[in-house]
């Protein structure tokens, strides 16, 4: 496979994790994520797993819809890892009628080509403040 | 060289940035990132290349203190790049006197292995909050 071609993979899972996170698919965001997976966010204990991420993203009182938007800055593949640099802007709208969030800033991660050959996010730090 | 041998040149790199930094000897830690380094911060616009850190270090006014240690996380070499993730704590003494300003968090970060072998920043993502 090409470089071309892992870059366009990398991109595909960064829009399936958009439209999944909109779609409120949890189970197919979990399966774009290594199951060792780091989330680094400012200020918090890092998050580490798909567990985690999936236990956090399953609380109770309802689900926020999850708007987002990426402009990606860079991916560079290299051999089974990849890194990418990406800005994003999130828009969160609590299930009760509370005042929309919009996020925005950037995030830098790294991706992880899984033996059979799907690329998964690995480690993400993400930058993002309320805008 | 083998993959040991890169992970103790960044292991080294982080250090001398460390020990420099503190020491206030800014040509020394402008000779540890690539001319095209990018740094992202949350809430600010990405800080890009060698001559916009330096500038930013060059600020009229007199040199704040900078005392940090890093405790490093992870490093993975893949071939001519790394990525590194460490937790930095950072005690930064302003010149006129006034009160300590503490800041700790992660780091992730991707090295670059130049042309000449030396292992040097190229991307930085920093969470690190007061604390």
């Amino acid at each position: 496979m090409s470089q071309a071609d892992d870059e366009r993979q990398i991109r595909d899972v960064i829009d399936t994790w958009m439209t999944a996170t909109q779609a409120g698919d949890l189970p197919r965001v979990l399966s774009l994520m290594a199951e060792d997976v780091v989330f680094l966010i400012p200020g918090r204990p890092p998050m580490r797993g798909r567990e985690a991420f999936a236990a956090a993203s399953s609380a109770p009182g309802g689900k926020p819809r999850i708007e987002g938007k990426s402009d990606i800055q860079e991916i560079r593949v290299v051999g089974d890892h990849a890194f990418c640099w990406n800005h994003l802007t999130v828009t969160v709208t609590p299930p009760d009628g509370a005042q929309q969030i919009k996020r925005a800033g950037y995030t830098l991660s790294v991706f992880r080509k899984e033996s059979d050959g799907r690329w998964v996010l690995f480690r993400d730090a993400n930058l993002l403040t309320v805008v």
